[in-house]
């Protein structure tokens, strides 16, 4: 194993050894990625020693940073069921429609592969106190990872949070602090209580390895497709930092030689109540602009500006691809859809990939032809009391009685 | 594939064909078993066979009563984690501590085991309308596989079943029927409209395959510990389907030459405010008593009489096992107490079984050296309103903000 060879700077290329805990880059501040030797992990790894493996994202262990099975701090996260969508996708005339259902990791959440990465390496290099701010599930799962490797975890997050974030955080004995504002005055917040004691920064892309959690979304699906890739993903962003982490994996199984060069179209789906990506990607910039007054009960995309916005904009640019943005209307009309004819239960955020794949296919962007998948990033059941306020606000009954 | 072979009374021993709809024995009414042709799936699978198949309960194809991948309806069941507990295990001085964590589901339940399997068969045998009285989870599985399936399900509940179950149910498209009462008072209501409507009965063990999905619990354990068996499998028991399958599949196991003849101990855990299995198990019964005024904030297992409730005791006693019941204050502060230890938010079915573990362990009954293995069956967070009125109910706060 420990095929780390270090850690570069996504924005100014420089270069830091993995052995220590660290954040961003000492120069600029941008984001760290980790760089493996791929040259030797192919020498090592073959497609056909992962037939017994475990069927859960530490599978992927050669190309994951960790040194070994007892540094893994784990709950089962991962190996994901790749659902085909047969019913919606005869309604809606497309022939290979796919949803990622990340609602079957721990904490509910897509965010326990990133935070059972991150956890891992922050106990391995000494951290006890780890804090974060969140839109939600982020908090939920560093809670439960602390608490699994024994470590504290502090957890900012908005007030209006979903009540399942807040509960499975206290649950797994956390601090929880409610801050009235959005995942951005939590993070403030945090920062001048992280400094006075000395706490892991563990933001979405402050710290190297949560990207790696999240980056084998892009590997178990291309395994899961045979080693090829599908023509599109479709992916709700708010930090972004599954797409940025699918990205980094399609590069490296293409070091490997594990893929060919053909790549998927990135689409990012965003609220229209908060869509700073999608707004810099038509605009043609290469970074977004803070948000102002962010609001969409899709809660996890309550992300006003992400720190990584120049790594999604290139991806989606790169791969091209597009981004969305839908309206809550949109999305809630969206639950009720899938829900209906495939059984699943999304998450608002999941379902906004949904909504901007009838907009796309519209548009004409999006053939009946192409394999595409769609993220639902956790699931449905810990948004009730978003779902509901939703339905209050909007006044109308979409379907009697779920607004009880 | 196809290696059913026949539908065998449970009670009388009597067969009938598997080629059609069947409810319980037309003799005596009871559960009917599905019996294999095990000589002849043992010529025809090897272990080294499942290295390939998908990561979820379908791996065992052979063992499971549908005839071709087509016939299946999944959203991904099974195959879900067993996580080593070895914080909870030092505390409490045992070295082989497991949960097995069944919130890994669609509709974050075990229920979906079952509910897949039985919508599978009721779909390819001609069933339009499925019909289910639940305590919670098993109505939420049914609407979620009806839809998957494009058949219709109507689904009876008690009222004050967790608001999370009565959503999943209405997203799914089915029609909810909310009862005052029990599980028991929305069976006698479902039985009218059934009747009339000629709905197919999806209830536990009133139809033979919800226990063929429950069972892979079994098949799972088996292949998770390397083809052996652990010594104490505690287990929530409400229905108790899950036990029951389990028991089954370690004897099809055993008539394969998979596994050898040594069986772990059983352990069915009920809340003290309904525990007929409890009761009738250190009475020395041969079935169990229906329950007056059953009342427990572990919804399911508020079952006042389980239709299987003899072969659940008969598990026990061959097992050498026994039956506990806890309070839900023990069950609550289950909850807490791997919560912060483990990270695990269980539901409070599952929450029993630690309760249980540790009454188990002061008895000497458990000792420190044995492999248990403990049920979660289903996601805290479906459980809010439950968790959140029994602090209400309770006046007390056992930590800071839990209570908000």
């Amino acid at each position: 194993m420990a095929f780390v060879d270090r850690l570069e700077c996504s924005r100014c290329g420089d270069s830091l050894q993995a052995d220590r805990l660290a954040n961003t880059c000492p120069k600029c501040e941008s984001p760290l990625l980790v760089r493996y030797d791929l040259h030797e992990i192919k020498r090592n790894l073959k497609k056909t020693d992962l037939l017994d493996r475990p069927s859960d994202m530490w599978r992927y262990l050669e190309v994951l940073p960790v040194l070994s099975e007892q540094e893994i701090v784990s709950l089962g996260e991962g190996f994901t069921a790749l659902l085909p969508l047969h019913r919606l996708g005869q309604d809606s005339g497309f022939s290979r429609l796919y949803l990622k259902d990340e609602a079957l990791n721990p904490t509910g959440s897509f965010k326990a592969r990133g935070l059972s990465a991150a956890v891992s390496m922050a106990r391995k290099l000494g951290a006890e106190q780890l804090c974060i701010p969140t839109a939600g599930n982020a908090g939920g799962a560093l809670a439960a990872y602390a608490a699994r490797a024994g470590v504290a975890a502090h957890v900012f997050m908005p007030r209006d949070t979903p009540q399942a974030n807040y509960f499975e955080t206290l649950v797994a004995g956390a601090q929880v602090v409610q801050v009235d504002g959005l995942i951005s005055d939590a993070a403030r917040l945090m920062q001048e209580q992280m400094r006075q004691n000395q706490w892991f920064d563990c933001s979405t892309l402050k710290e190297p390895y949560r990207i790696e959690g999240k980056k084998t979304m892009g590997l178990e699906l291309a395994e899961q497709f045979g080693w090829t890739l599908p023509d599109v993903i479709v992916y709700p962003t708010g930090g972004g930092t599954g797409l940025i982490g699918m990205w980094k994996a399609f590069q490296e199984l293409d070091g490997l030689g594990w893929i060919d060069s053909q790549r998927p179209r990135m689409v990012s789906v965003q609220a229209s109540g908060c869509a700073p990506i999608v707004k810099a990607f038509h605009e043609g910039a290469d970074t977004s602009q803070f948000w102002e007054g962010a609001a969409t009960f899709s809660s996890g995309l309550r992300v006003p500006k992400a720190l990584g916005d120049f790594l999604i904009l290139s991806a989606l640019r790169e791969s091209q691809g597009t981004a969305v943005a839908v309206s809550d209307e949109e999305t809630y009309q969206a639950i009720l859809e899938v829900g209906a004819r495939e059984g699943i239960f999304l998450c608002p955020e999941g379902a906004t990939c949904w909504a901007a794949v009838k907009k796309l296919r519209k548009e004409g962007w999006l053939s009946p032809d192409q394999s595409i998948v769609l993220f639902n990033t956790g699931a449905g059941h810990k948004y009730l009391d978003s779902i509901r306020q939703f339905e209050e606000t909007r006044g109308g009954k979409a379907r009697a009685g779920l607004e009880a």
